[in-house]
């Protein structure tokens, strides 16, 4: 297809609506059950760490701990160490967690509510605040804020990052007290933040109790041979006069498992002290026998890179379907515009102003389950209805395949119907 | 030693005073360093799963589910299933989340304070709230109340359970909205709450969002042939027609290994619906392969049985010591009580009015760490200055004999100083 839907006569769109009806009927007769909803590891991606399935590991870490008792807040210095290399950090300013660094992001911010934060007047509770929420974004973190009243002000995205001056704008609001960051392939429109953002967004003037939750969820996650290092942001909020304003998020979801991996907070001695004071009255420590045998499996920094290029070598061709599929079906059209990202787990998918929400309803009745419209802005509110995430990690290329030209199909039936209407 | 210091002259005293002074100058001197603080299991107890650290996990569990990735925020049935035979609950009415019980303990509070607990009128943070502490009691429950604010009343333990018509008296305060209970072999005294106690809790009148965290810590973890079946208590409730009033928790951190085990939360189909309502927005599922891992491991209901007979093989013994080297030491002294549990991880030792300090700063110089005097009390105030909770699990036989012997020259040391006073 090479002429613009909105060049068309209103019989060639009428043309058009038929013949895409008539896709969709197809599609609705197959009873497809396909589903690229989240950013799911695929089989495969986990069959890469099958070892961690049987490994033996000792009774003992490196420095003479028993493993399977109590104690160790921290987490293991030998897992530490490899991702404080990995996420350019000192090995003192990263802790090691259990499963899951949305677990962590949300302690940081309940703690938050209930007990003061330093440089807080007050626990957060009952009070105003809000938190800036770079659009499109990631919709567990923003369930966080509206689970906690948190109030949430989109700011829009561009190549290297949000709209800074309206960052600075607003974290010059004293109840302005959080920002949300994926900084690099962010979750879901694969922006990578550039050095000149970070510099502004850890040398701006905001609230003595303001936080950056930089969730460095893909930095290690590259789909082509360009492997930037994460920014070295803790550092540079040092050099800043800000070192308490980083609270860096990592895990090894999207590396070994998903659902049995180690999280990783890296912050200030400050925040870390902290964090750690509460964490204490909840937990013992953590789970430290994980922590093992994830560290004899990585082995070291350079083990998880090429853990990491394994995946790429079975990601990178999903996103290429992804492309070729909506090019094809697509290309030309004027009605659809997606992303090319170079690493991460999203495409962001934007069709005409209205008609998002109608493409997943047209989805969702072929059997092609899509995170649904708005997913990707507080409050799951889109206020274009426009953009769309693409999550093509977790079906076969096959699936992927039929769900990409499933979802171009509604893409053009949704376009076909508002342009007539 | 026979007769009750109160009898003797002063000469006496002082010369038992000296008598001790030397031999604690003796320990002083040995360079000890004896830990029986935390209810710690051993290195044989945990030997006992050394198979956990190798053991062969396949990536699905019965229902199909990848257990490698994420999601199954209620855990595997596979592991639901032994504990919910074994605590004698319901398999709907109970979820496996990851190690450690106390951080479901921690989060259910935290959740209370932050969001409106079924039955309540709004959120505990910012109101005053009280809870109802049986002491002696845990130290880390009565921690996560100080740390939230929450103000605790302590009511006296008895022989099966505490002061009922005091715990009755209490609840009937609207502003009164939880209780502590270890109803099985209680911590520190070992109390087992008995089944009029259990059936006035449950029926008891209270505010409607009052909740009794009921610890099942060590409902499987008897010292003796008798091996009683824990008190069908989410049935007594439902019964009493307050079926949201228990919040039960147990983990198999003293079953198979302290820090990397699996914790439980059995209750009403309410009260998990709003745990899991608010643990959702924090974790995208617990870690489904240790679950597997587990469930594999330990079979089914008759296999934790036949694992927990052998920690009694190791752990009564200990037990035992603890009263022979007592009863030589201060048998017939009159300055000491101490418990014979049979179950659980501690026995409490009482001595005279106003020693208790003494005595654990005595140990401390003789390099025989206790768990800090009045830690069984909220707010770290044992108003009698009376109470030790010794925790004979973790150290070798030949250590926790010495370090018994020890602690019995402690106690007559600080007797004598206290008599003589």
């Amino acid at each position: 297809m090479t002429i613009e839907l909105s060049q068309m006569s209103h019989d060639e769109l009428s043309a058009l609506l038929d013949e895409q009806r008539s896709l969709h009927a197809e599609l609705e007769a197959r009873g497809l059950t396909l589903d690229i909803t989240r950013g799911k590891p695929s089989p495969r991606q986990l069959d890469l760490s099958r070892e961690l399935l049987s490994m033996r590991v000792p009774r003992h870490a490196a420095d003479g701990q028993d493993v399977r008792n109590y104690g160790g807040a921290k987490g293991l210095p030998e897992i530490r160490r490899i991702f404080a290399e990995l996420l350019g950090v000192d090995v003192d300013h990263i802790l090691a967690a259990d499963n899951s660094s949305l677990a962590i992001m949300h302690d940081l911010l309940s703690f938050a509510m209930l007990h003061r934060l330093p440089g807080a007047e007050a626990p957060w509770f009952g009070r105003r605040i809000k938190f800036i929420a770079p659009v499109p974004g990631y919709d567990r973190h923003f369930s966080i804020c509206e689970h906690l009243g948190i109030e949430m002000i989109p700011v829009e995205m561009g190549e290297h990052g949000p709209d800074m001056d309206e960052v600075e704008r607003l974290a010059s609001d004293p109840s302005v007290k959080g920002m949300w960051v994926v900084p690099m392939y962010a979750n879901p429109n694969g922006v990578v933040y550039d050095e000149e953002t970070a510099r502004r967004l850890v040398s701006m003037d905001a609230a003595p109790d303001f936080r950056i939750w930089w969730d460095n969820a893909y930095a290690l996650h590259h789909l082509t041979d360009a492997e930037p290092a994460p920014l070295p942001i803790l550092q540079m909020a040092q050099e800043a006069g800000n070192p308490d304003r980083i609270l860096m998020l990592a895990s090894t979801s999207k590396i070994t498992h998903a659902g049995d991996g180690v999280a990783f907070l890296a912050s200030s001695t400050g925040n870390l002290d902290w964090y750690l004071k509460h964490s204490a009255v909840r937990s013992i420590g953590p789970d430290k026998v994980n922590q093992l045998r994830h560290a004899l499996y990585l082995k070291d920094a350079e083990g998880v890179r090429a853990l990491m290029r394994k995946h790429r070598a079975l990601l990178a061709p999903k996103f290429q379907i992804v492309d070729t599929v909506l090019r094809r079906r697509l290309g030309g059209t004027g009605i659809a515009r997606w992303t090319h990202p170079a690493g991460g787990y999203f495409v962001t998918l934007d069709v005409i102003d209205g008609t998002a929400s109608r493409v997943v309803q047209l989805a969702k009745e072929a059997g092609i389950a899509l995170t649904p419209a708005g997913s990707s802005h507080p409050l799951h509110d889109d206020p274009h209805d426009r953009t769309i995430r693409l999550a093509p990690s977790f079906p076969s290329e096959g699936e992927l395949s039929a769900a990409m030209d499933g979802v171009a199909t509604c893409v053009l039936l949704a376009a076909a119907e508002k342009l007539l209407s």
